[in-house]
């Protein structure tokens, strides 16, 4: 009785990501891979440069991958819901099909700002999937567009949100940001050998732009954006996998360092109250050790699902300053998409 | 007629670079190397495991190392003065000694901010050396000791003091440091693969303390401290030479992006007036590209005396923001150094 | 009813290894945590700088470490047999000292080459336990000292074992070996960014020697080496865990590349056949990708258990040539240790 | 009076390399700069992602890229020879085109093993510049085409060449490659992070078949390969420049360690004793110490131009083993060709 899922953007990493996060997993079952028409037409694992470290599930190798369009999807399989691994540049269209008449929880950036979509972290904001009724209206769609946040986003949000309490006022942001964040081929080794890039396309907008959503409130038919000034400056670092960023806080509160502690221990969402087969038992963990959290030895916290934070001081400038770290491809992306449609199943929605 | 310079520390890698710059130096000549006792007696290239990427100069390939003591220096060779580029566990006691009767310009941090210690970096605060006087007079000394300051603060003040006409007030800083900040053997390989160390031991005490000391103002007898509050996160990441620094600032005044950059562009100080032959003729240099500085294409710009600045952007929280970029162990360390000596020379000092 | 295991040199990186991987195992409990005088006193989570990926087990967190001697292990708890991961300098009497009373597993150089002393690989020599019936006549033990073997080596022997039946006459092998393989701090970063060392201190010899004595024969009283000309180049290259082997092979018959294939595919050894829970199902994997075996991407086939090959060529000058590929501290180093223990229960020897 | 060139793919890390070289050549003087229709009409600043770390000399910086074709390369400039720096897979065609008119020395892989076309190491095979005579012959052109050999090859061979007089009958070779020899954008980060890539496509046909060419005998009208068996095992390691490589020969005689050493030391070529403006003092230079050459510390021995050889040692199948760096990008790549150029100059060619 599992939901069958299909993928969509099933060869890039993402996609893979979400191929290895689902096997096995209790309620969702892979029953379609939809790629570019390069990959057409190919089993998977001939269509795909497999870049996991765990091998490639035996479930996917010989499935026949599709062109990503609705009409080839549906005579691929049968197909309760779609995530959406597609590059953000070509996702927006190719969503607005599947929508039609599939859920579609995308990981994509192309539909995350406009004003009917969910943008969902489960811990943070489950509420806001209150939009889908608000978009199927507007569009007319059987289906509906939810999307994941940013993967640096993500593990900001969190933290935030564990924060809100204080009354959160304004947030610096200086990331360190993995290789993987770039996708495949993504960054050039001869670019990043002895070097940090202290740039990355579109992502100081997205982390400002897009916390202030998910912090944002939902009044009936819309968000209202948080009231909280963000600013960030994203590099990148010689590192595969986990983001790490150095935050600064302004609260309206004091709290004590001890409290901040408390509450990022406290911290539990709806994923944590319903558990969710992919809701790590602690979404933020507290790590007193003096140089943690470290990209190698805490990405893998929660199975890849916990934002880990340490190093939390008391800010002479802003309130309070911190390092947080997630995994940007799980917590960041596939597992986010996984979670959030968990959350969806247990609200009705898939 | 060159003036005659003993290292103290010659062996680690500060010490090398010392050599390595002050090869064929106008005004400069090694007379003496010292190192530990576990090297004293030996020949400066069985003593010392060479880690710069040029051949170590023949002319100290069979110098003789001596202990790092006074009367074993002076045995050893003449000597005007005396570079320290000991580590700052040891420094303190050593170089007091030495200041009895020379000059000691050191790099290490053990006397930075004792009250009547100059904390030079001749771009920025070269009046600051009048406190020499008032520490000759304090101590009895016929030499004196004049600190530069630590890498990762030396090119951030460099950056501030072209800001100061604007109004410095405060100042966040996020660093992505460079492996030989730590020395050798220095950070393990196994802790820095695939990985960033989000800690550095007293390095963001330095930032924030130092900065204020040097960008202070000189009263007659002692150094007023800026009135700046300073913020620093300090963070290794996996690259061998130059430190990449985010930085926040809030001004009292609202400059245009345009007056920050010619702020930057046309700062100079007494260096460049009196033609020291270490100066780099621009000490601040602005990149116009969306991606830079990094440290591998940045850090030798100005034969590595030069702070790269880029991303030159408004802030919504502070005023504005910006990276800056310098090759810690030249600008941070024996560079440094050997430009301050210069400017002593200039001013009847050594 | 687990037996009670001894780790002698628990803070190393080896010592830490076997920690984790006896994790729940069916046949082993640890019972005693050894290390040196510094650590001697403390729990073991104050005493080690944990350097493993996955957290520390909780069972040892709070063990309090003990200093390596016979009488204060002895003291602190009941013990079976002695896993020593005790560096090669140090080892040899401690070993000895041990041996007295207690069967000693060792992953450490000192004894390899006693021509009592078995070094065992249990895929490949098992019957050479049989040497320890003649060391405990000899010394007048209780108990005996068992080698495993060089991590670089097992990984090599256990490919020429599939040979062997082609009549393996020489072997040139030219490894790129991994930074675990040095241990903790280890190399330098300073030494390894951007760089490759071609040298590892008595590396070449290891793999030279010990290879033949594996390889070789035991008659009744002692091992007759195998009679096949070694030649190593051994160079330190900057990947995390998994030495990469290129190996060129002189054989007197001359199989197919199909045959040799085969012969690796089909190779199994004792703890194929007696299911010991440390042994991987297969002992040499074959891929078949052109770029493959890659330490990242296969060092962790088998639970880290297996040697990956790939690219098995002819050679024009030796016979076969290919890649082989194994986890350092895993089938090199902790791992082996484990599985040779399994083995001598199996044997009655423990 | 300088002669005038026109490169051929000048906006690749090959092309920028020849930029960055020719700076300030005695002898040659770029004229114009030719790319792929998606550069040509821009400026070169404009077209070229400049990936050296020195800054683009200013002399280029304003050229106008023009398309690399023969009558818009004559239109642009005056051009007395030509340096091709374009992909192998383009490389055939155009060279011939130009060929008809203008010489061109080329490090592209097309024409190399064609047996009118030399494969020219100024220092190993002088003579076969020969063959130029040939091939405009046979082909009827008023230029030509001369070819620099693969960059792995190149190092190899000069080794090779000063023990030819020992007789060299067999050579295995293992190479660990940079990344830059994979060009621009090349090999993803992702795939080399904390890793190996045991293979290079083409790569170990090249080194096997080309140094046979080279070492090759010129007879009137061809060039009659040696008669040497080599055995390559190609692999990229995580290194910015510098090829390193374990070689293993096996010779008629046996020389002493000594002597291959003399050879090695004493190993001059034509460029020498002419003195071009781009030889090396010493083509090879012998390092004694333990564990050289590395990549980082001895690429830039002789400006790039040096093979570093190390680690001579007596080997117990083939004859003699060692270990060989080269500057891929200098030695192996664009300072190959301009030293071609340069002997051609000298030998009435150009």
């Amino acid at each position: 009785m599992k939901r069958e899922v299909a993928i969509l953007g099933a060869t890039g990493t993402v996609g893979q990501r979400f191929i290895e996060l689902l096997q096995g997993h209790p309620w969702f079952e892979i029953s379609v891979l939809a790629a570019s028409e390069r990959s057409a037409g190919k089993k998977y694992k001939e269509a795909c440069k497999w870049r996991m470290e765990t091998p490639m599930p035996e479930a996917v190798e010989d499935m026949t991958v599709v062109n990503t369009n609705l009409k080839e999807v549906k005579q691929a399989g049968n197909v309760d819901f779609v995530f959406s691994a597609l590059p953000g540049s070509i996702a927006g269209p190719i969503e607005e099909e599947f929508a039609v008449e599939y859920p579609v929880v995308s990981k994509a950036s192309a539909h995350r700002m406009k004003s009917d979509v969910p943008l969902i972290i489960p811990e943070v904001n489950p509420d806001h999937l209150q939009l889908i009724s608000v978009q199927k209206k507007n569009r007319g769609w059987n289906g509906f567009i939810s999307t994941d946040p940013n993967c640096s986003t993500i593990q900001l949000a969190i933290t935030l949100k564990a924060l809100m309490k204080f009354g959160v006022e304004n947030v610096i942001v200086s990331t360190m940001q993995a290789l993987s964040g770039a996708g495949y081929p993504g960054v050039p080794s001869l670019d990043i050998i002895d070097n940090v890039v202290p740039y990355i396309s579109g992502e100081e907008e997205k982390m400002e732009n897009e916390t202030r959503k998910i912090l944002g409130t939902f009044y009936g038919e819309e968000i209202q954006p948080a009231n909280i000034t963000i600013s960030a400056s994203c590099h990148r670092v010689n590192v595969k996998d986990g983001h790490l960023e150095a935050v600064y806080v302004g609260l309206e509160q004091k709290p004590t360092i001890e409290e901040v502690k408390e509450a990022f221990r406290n911290f539990v969402g709806e994923p944590q109250r319903l558990k969710l087969p992919t809701a790590p038992e602690r979404p933020i963990i507290v790590k007193e050790e003096i140089d943690r959290p470290q990209p190698r030895f805490d990405r893998d916290a929660g199975k890849g699902m916990s934002v880990v934070v340490g190093r939390i001081r008391e800010d002479p400038i802003m309130t309070v300053k911190y390092l947080c770290l997630g995994h940007n491809t799980i917590r960041g992306a596939a597992g986010a998409g996984i979670l959030s449609a968990e959350l969806m199943v247990k609200k009705g929605l898939l």
